[in-house]
């Protein structure tokens, strides 16, 4: 196909400078990896990564450019696969270099940066970027946003994206996902959690669910606990697991992500009753 | 989110001018609708298409910008919701004016122009745009493309797009889907036939199907007809129904799109076997 330039992350001019930073510098590298490497080579897994999971070369590219930044700016670092990095700093860049990993390698146009800014323990700004596209969307704690989720607050008929079925640690996720999907009016999987989260704060879509496969850390919804609710939505784990800040990457949730804290109920007691 | 500037159609400088003229006023009319409509609007139902499914405004609207060209030029049209307009030509423009509407009256961008040029029945020229990057990815009867599809042969642990599962014409498509599903290694539904079928066609992913529930009608797969067999790959219905040229939109196929002869058939005799 015809590649097109691929743009420049679309960033906020208020925007904590070293989130525009690490992001920018993710956006450059993945673009190096799009155009230097080919299939193959930007999904080799190099090593194991701090979650437990196997680190592809463009995860690896991607992430040692954040980790730059946060280094220059002596800030710490929890990112998939490094894990935690101490810089001796009170704040911690906490980030999921490449959410959609497999997209990003295979060459499927939806992967995005997504990391927020943790004071003391607390999400004070988080930022997430659909890197092929350079869209954007940002919240700062206390601060309002444009943005609005759609408002739904039942599944029936609901725009509804979900991780795909599969054996998880809990067993077949397949009953749950088919009991899910037949009360969705609309059912994507577009394998970003972070973009699906995107569209959920905006409103394009109703929900994003993970339905019990606990394959989500911190990592990919921390970002949308920011944004999320500050568009009138709600994020939670299926089983009503804490989703507080730590620094352990093998922690799993089933992150539901939703247009108001009604539908993230209706879907977490789903999958807790169906699984 | 923040809305980059929506690009231009990045199409091959020797491609039809009637395709490439189509394509920018599709392309045009539906940035024209996502900054002057909101969501709502550009859903409201306006009438009933000629493929027995409902009009959206913003398919009128893409559509109106494209059967305008074709009327400039004097060439024949074949489309989702106005039918077969005879401009008395030997050619006809068949066009799935806006694909993955519903993706794209939400405002989850993966949405396409995709056409075809038809001389005396047979397809000669075809392009599928996707709208919200402008990437197209197009091809020529008898030359030769410079993308390969995957060459992948099986279906286990395959890159596997679908269509969501639901009660179509042969009843509930939900255990051929978790069938295909439980083979695959990825799964997603991207709500977006044309855009899936390129992805297959430059080795993004290796196979796209509807699992037997027969909503594709022939502007859907005419597209990939031409460009997926030129990269090596293979498009049918998978009960093997001829997709011929035909006038008539009420008639649906199960289409399979797939990076070889082999895994089209795998898929198709899965389908067939499991609905």
């Amino acid at each position: 196909m015809t590649v097109t330039a691929l743009p420049e992350p679309a960033l906020p001019a208020d925007l904590n400078p070293i989130l525009a930073e690490a992001c920018r510098a993710a956006s450059t590298a993945a673009r190096h990896a799009w155009s230097a490497l080919d299939r193959q080579a930007r999904a080799e897994e190099v090593r194991m990564g701090a979650d437990g999971t196997p680190t592809m070369r463009i995860d690896e590219l991607v992430e040692d450019a954040i980790v730059a930044v946060a280094e220059a700016h002596r800030i710490n670092v929890l990112s998939e696969e490094v894990g935690f990095l101490d810089h001796g700093s009170a704040r911690t860049l906490v980030v999921d270099p490449l959410d959609g990993s497999a997209n990003a390698a295979a060459g499927v146009p939806l992967s995005c940066f997504s990391g927020a800014l943790v004071a003391d323990g607390t999400p004070v700004e988080a930022l997430t970027c659909w890197l092929e596209t350079g869209r954007s969307i940002s919240a700062r704690a206390g601060v309002p946003v444009t943005y609005r989720t759609s408002g739904r607050t039942a599944l029936a008929g609901s725009a509804l994206s979900m991780l795909r079925p599969k054996v998880g640690a809990r067993g077949d996720t397949t009953g749950v996902w088919t009991a899910l999907s037949g009360r969705a009016g609309r059912v994507r999987i577009l394998s970003t959690s972070c973009l699906e989260s995107m569209l959920v704060a905006d409103g394009s879509i109703d929900a994003f669910a993970d339905p019990g496969s606990d394959t989500h850390r911190l990592v990919d919804l921390i970002a949308a606990q920011l944004i999320v609710p500050a568009a009138g939505g709600h994020v939670c784990d299926a089983f009503g697991r804490d989703l507080d800040f730590s620094h352990d990457l093998t922690r799993r949730y089933s992150g539901v992500v939703a247009a108001s804290r009604d539908l993230a109920e209706e879907i977490g007691a789903l999958i807790t009753a169906t699984i």
